[in-house]
């Protein structure tokens, strides 16, 4: 329903892990870069939001990967604003290998938050019209993030190279922070197959974030707390590797 | 006198820091990548090493900047390799502005590692051919970085997303971390006008680093040890920013 917009990547060495995998945090930074070139294309670049006193925040995304890209991969990364409603706008991703598999959904909940007061300001048809994305009165749940039981727990201290321009930390350290807290073992011998997060709280340079997470068989539920207080959470559902298999 | 090669680059939100500039990490990874381009267009790609039980691994670096590249900002990379000698090769990077103007040059030693017992294997002019590069009987010094007086000290632990597809610490994260010592404070007030690093020996998962630095009006001096044994050192020279100088 909404406009519809692509463009390629080829997967470089440095988006990699030591498997030659494609880091998901890589991942969903280029698509949610890729949202931005749209949005400047439909003349709606960030600074037309930043003069109205507004920006761009990610309040949650859902991920499924079929499989996720390796080094060198050309992809076609394919997105549309579907809809929106008072508050949020709901974004999709595909990500597609050369002979048109698909590989990776991401479906994205975004808010306009106020530079002002960091609260969420309204979505107006003005602001989103040439996206042409469908106007909704309903606001999507998002299914339920599992309650921790026996969490194992690292901490992180924000580093001046995990903020972006909105002065906050990068909605794609969450992740990295998250999936560390597995350790080097875990994440070589499995792979994500579906991702939930939500973004509770934003996190600021001198913060120390505590990491839990409960790990189980098949998922991980996640939690980052700052001084106790919820800032983030995600499921995240795991597949055991083959022998051979990245 | 080496085979030059030519790459443009346009600069992501993902590329930069909080004050819209690009990360110097972000721009030597991607350097180092357009080598790698360099080096499979002209059939010599990792793969070609690989089997002959060989990789390439960075020795040392100068960078000189003029000025830092910032969001959205289109450039262009060039590089070639100039000379090699029995262990080393010499490559040198432009990366020039829309104007043709010089921001960055970077000077590298590079030195192929023999997987097998991680040291230094023989550069033959068969392995080199395709790319040009003078064959000189010297082995260039670089400056000496000076040795510490009174540093501060931070500890940083290493992370699976640290590594890259060599199972090792990638080298632009040395550089990330000895950035990240000196604090946001520091870093939003200077530019780096001139750096030298030295690498010394791998790091792996599991090990944790500890970060020393002095820090002098015009001049940083950093090493990173493991265990009291020294891994990397660099020496940065700073500009004090003017008040609306990014």
């Amino acid at each position: 329903m909404g406009k519809r917009f692509s463009k390629d990547y080829q997967v470089t060495y440095y988006d990699c892990d030591a498997q030659s995998q494609m880091k998901l945090s890589c991942l969903v930074g280029i698509m949610l870069y890729y949202s931005g070139i749209q949005c400047a294309e439909l003349g709606r670049p960030d600074s037309y939001f930043h003069a109205l006193g507004l920006t761009w925040v990610v309040t949650n995304y859902e991920i499924t990967i079929n499989r996720m890209p390796t080094d060198n991969e050309k992809l076609t990364i394919t997105t549309e604003a579907k809809a929106y409603n008072k508050f949020f706008t709901y974004r999709e991703f595909q990500v597609l290998d050369e002979k048109g598999n698909l590989l990776v959904t991401l479906e994205t909940t975004f808010a306009l938050m106020k530079l002002a007061d960091r609260k969420l300001g309204s979505l107006t048809a003005e602001l989103l019209e040439p996206f042409e994305a469908e106007k909704v009165n309903t606001i999507k749940r998002a299914p339920k993030i599992p309650k921790l039981t026996a969490p194992i727990s690292k901490s992180y201290e924000v580093r001046y190279s995990d903020l972006d321009a909105n002065q906050h930390v990068n909605n794609t350290k969450y992740l990295e922070w998250s999936m560390d807290t597995l350790g080097m073992d875990f994440l070589t011998s499995h792979n994500i197959t579906y991702i939930h997060v939500r973004f509770v709280k934003e996190i600021s340079y001198g913060q120390v974030v505590e990491c839990l997470a409960d790990i189980g068989e098949n998922q991980t539920i996640h939690q980052i707390l700052v001084d106790g207080t919820l800032h983030f959470e995600c499921a995240i559902d795991w597949k055991k590797r083959g022998n051979h298999e990245i």
